[in-house]
């Protein structure tokens, strides 16, 4: 009997997010049947390798679902909405970075670590994965809620600019050209002077400068003086963790860090907390990296996490008001878990369903 | 009649800070008569311009505070702990700035805003100045709390390098001159092994690479996973205030910033809260400036707070799970009310009690 192995198409592959799937599909146990790489005409015709081959990006349209089982889709919102749904009429699986779907009630939105039981109900054909500020944090906290019953959480994020895509990246490493090597950074205004366009033009996706500052503003004007990056954690905490009524706040602001994003976090508990006992759940919670001796230097860093799958927790205390609270600091790698990672993971799972 | 105005000794004339000071001084109306410019006698015998006018900085010695009414310490907690008292003895009022005596029980710890009234009770002759943090965070959270009854902090921070002196000012420009102009930043400890020593030596007070990087850790180990910057801010708030058991939660956290401390604040109040009072409010206390609109870009950041006097205070949210709790983000320069304002506004206070 030969062994039928799903089909998997990766729709943005050549994209930065893309990029990382295809070395992620490289290192995985392989799973796949053929492996089709899309992306939009523009890129269309350009080579690339994955699992060892090289192979020729097809321009994004129906046909290329053709005989595909499984397909992702690491393209923007726009993209999604349009084109999820017409490879999902054909059969196709979709798992979906993008936020196109994400709150629908008719799509689960899966952390394969705290939902992957969510996976299998999908009404629409199509499968969701979150935010990537959510999936750092979920892994964490939703190791925690198995034992305490999380109540609320209060985060804080310190947010890298590839959040914002390769213009992030671009904008950042333009203005540390120019800052580098100068005094700015003590006068009034003195960084957004030597910016000048670099840091107001179209070219930089942030709000204010993003060398020598911070920005608290991530995404759209949500209402009521929140952000739409803000209103996303709170909604998507509560879907993956199914806890419609979770109290969470989130102030979202960018750092200038390339990649992985860290996160400030009280979490309050139905149950009293110990450091101790958290300390062992997080030591061998999945996905989850526990690197707390702050008096040995041992907390996470953007700088020794980006790279890196997993989340990564330190700082962990008890409040010293609460003995329901705990206060910790944790980074995740906003390309790898925070996107191409978690896609996989689905993916793999998904896999899994399919006849051999 | 002569008019008998107060004079003032500066000791740490030659430091970061007493440099501010020295502007401060040129620049407020001019409440004293001798000014006497002080340092350690490596620095003896430099010229410092002060109130236009050039002056020798004087070895710091026992009979330099001889005919001096007031005198201001800007000098590491060690200096002042030996000298502040010798100059007391001598009758004179000491402005400290140092963690030397913040806590003591028989020194107030002032900051004109909040509790000016604490100035004249100083048994010792001391007055001590609260830390940057502390200073930044309450001129605003103080004027809501006699509003609305303050009854909890859960505060993050985005503290800029001069916190730790010329030498967190020097490790940043130093790490930053070696990654601009690179891809670095995206591959797991690529940062830390370009920077080598950089990151890692006494040159750097960092304890991991602070460009391109954030570093969840101030200060020393103050027990039970707390750094000793988040206990400080904790005993500084509830002392200022004047609330021994308010409950105060800080995480402490290092950006690659030169001057301006940011912080995420979540506050919780006995009264129910609203933004649009609390908007009332933060635009008339004295100290703070309201910049709070979100979606045309008027948010406060540190390139743009730098080198100004007040906190600004902008994303000011109602929690969504609470409706006594508001979110709010704020900065406010490290170096001039968190440090050699806070202490000149002590003084011209002080200076106000002597005869004309």
């Amino acid at each position: 009997m030969t062994e039928h192995r799903p089909s998997l198409a990766v729709v943005g592959a050549t994209g930065a997010i893309g990029g990382v799937m295809l070395r992620i599909l490289s290192q995985h146990a392989d799973v796949w049947g053929e492996v089709r790489l899309v992306a939009s005409s523009r890129s269309a015709g350009r080579k690339l390798v994955v699992r060892g081959e090289e192979s020729e990006v097809l321009a994004l349209a129906e046909d290329v679902f053709d005989g595909i089982d499984v397909a992702l889709f690491l393209v923007p919102d726009e993209v999604s909405a349009h084109w999820a749904p017409i490879a999902a009429a054909k059969g196709v699986v979709v798992i979906d970075d993008s936020a196109a779907f994400r709150l629908d009630d008719d799509v689960p939105l899966v952390v394969p670590e705290i939902n992957s039981h969510a996976a299998r109900l999908r009404p629409r054909g199509i499968i969701a994965s979150p935010n990537c500020t959510t999936l750092s944090l979920i892994v964490a906290v939703g190791a925690l809620h198995a034992e305490f019953g999380l109540r609320e959480l209060i985060v804080s994020s310190y947010q890298a600019v590839s959040d914002a895509g390769r213009d992030g990246v671009a904008a950042l490493r333009e203005q540390l050209a120019l800052v580098a090597g100068t005094e700015l950074g003590t006068q009034p205004g003195d960084v957004r002077r030597a910016l000048g366009d670099e840091a107001s033009t179209a070219d930089s996706p942030f709000a204010a400068p993003i060398a020598l500052n911070v920005v608290p503003w991530a995404g759209t004007d949500a209402g009521d003086g929140w952000s739409s990056e803000e209103i996303t954690l709170r909604e998507e905490c509560r879907k993956v963790l199914g806890m419609p009524d979770l109290k969470t706040t989130a102030t979202c602001v960018y750092v200038p860090v390339v990649a992985t994003h860290s996160m400030s976090v009280h979490a309050r508990f139905e149950n009293e907390v110990a450091v101790g006992k958290a300390h062992e759940i997080l030591a061998t919670a999945p996905g989850v990296v526990l690197f707390d001796n702050p008096a040995a230097g041992d907390f996470p860093t953007p700088s020794d996490v980006v790279g890196t799958d997993p989340t990564w927790v330190g700082r962990v205390r008890r409040s010293m008001d609460d003995p329901h609270a705990l206060e910790m600091f944790l980074c995740g790698d906003n390309l790898r878990k925070g996107a191409a990672l978690n896609v996989a993971q689905i993916a793999e799972s998904v896999a899994a369903e399919f006849p051999r």
